[in-house]
């Protein structure tokens, strides 16, 4: 390793360091949820999300092909919007939005007497319906989706990974079992642990997967 | 606890089970670096940081006064920056920059043969000297911060905080050593842990901090 080494080396390196130390757990991925799971521990260096990460059935496989046809995402947060690959998205015809700072939902949040997370995320389903709908922030926002899920909101892809302490983890239970009965794809991060950095991860590795399965000879380090 | 509770009241209620669980595991802050590292455990859910971020004599104390006379900060991602408060920071008189993304910086680097991350840093160097620097991303960009103290610059605070699994550890430890030698401040969370989350929650930590010593009475939710 020299100051010169390129991010595609370094990337390379970590995810067999990530796949080795995996083996030493014990711990054998899914092959369909592994390219998810190993981006999400790179980017937090934190093993535990291997347990932790849970996948409705064909979750990973049918929120790449919403984003290979061009789906939208919607994130709770700047940051998470930050931390997607706008490149990516873009060349598969999508794009992020992220609403928590526009003036228009603060206003809907104070007059609906809410907060601003289910405000945005009231906007997204009403004009986005088909988004992928990425969470890493507001155990609200999950609890909104689940809502509008049972009253017939079909999003291509929940991504569910608030972090924090109160009722995150009952939050993502709830959006989980919603998803499962209504089938709706769904990758959660069980548990308290989360943040906008999974968020845009999961995306990412989502967003790669498309690209790959649309065009791998034009596959650039991801 | 209700789908409407306040985001102040819900915070409120995270920062004490946070310090509850503290108690419960034995473990005891240091005073003067209790809000910083009680902030970073409620942005990951992870109590590995209360043992993980190591701080050089008075790095909080130097780094809210520096602040507080509105010392800028430099972040080595956009998704750091999207998570600093731009309120508090632009109240005490700061910004904050991100240069990553500059056309000029891709053409710097590609001319110096080095990384975005490090060609980025020399220009903050120059052209904000007394800024707080905070990467929650790159090891070359902490590498580099440590060879400009080695010559010269006094950055108000250091924030070491990448992620990852080549070369981090590594150059934290330098940074940190480096720091020391020089007495310049950091904060750096010492292991493979780390990341954009968690350079905006030390550098909001911080903002909080020397918003309240400015002026307790105005002091929001944070």
């Amino acid at each position: 390793m020299t100051k010169h080494s390129l991010p595609a080396d370094i990337e390379r390196t970590s995810m067999e360091i990530i796949a080795r130390e995996l083996t030493q757990r014990g711990i054998e991925l899914e092959p369909c949820n592994a390219a998810v799971i190993r981006r999400v521990i790179h980017t937090t260096a934190d093993f535990d999300y291997a347990e932790k990460l849970r996948f409705t059935p064909d979750a990973v496989e049918r929120g790449a092909a919403a984003l290979g046809r061009g789906a939208h995402i919607v994130t709770d947060t700047n940051m998470a919007k930050a931390g997607i690959s706008r490149l990516s998205l873009e060349r598969l015809g999508g794009e992020v939005h992220c609403f928590m700072a526009e003036p228009l939902i603060a206003e809907k949040a104070k007059k609906g007497g809410t907060t601003r997370a289910v405000a945005a995320m009231e906007y997204a389903a009403e004009h986005y319906p088909r988004a992928v709908l990425a969470s890493g922030n507001a155990p609200t926002a999950l609890l909104k989706i689940a809502d509008l899920i049972e009253s017939g909101l079909r999003p291509s892809l929940v991504v569910g990974v608030p972090v924090g302490f109160v009722n995150v983890i009952e939050s993502k239970e709830r959006l989980f079992s919603v998803c499962s009965r209504y089938d709706v794809p769904a990758i959660v991060a069980m548990g308290r642990k989360g943040g906008s950095t999974v968020a845009a991860a999961v995306c990412n590795a989502l967003l790669y997967t498309a690209s790959d399965m649309l065009d791998p000879a034009e596959r650039g380090w991801h």
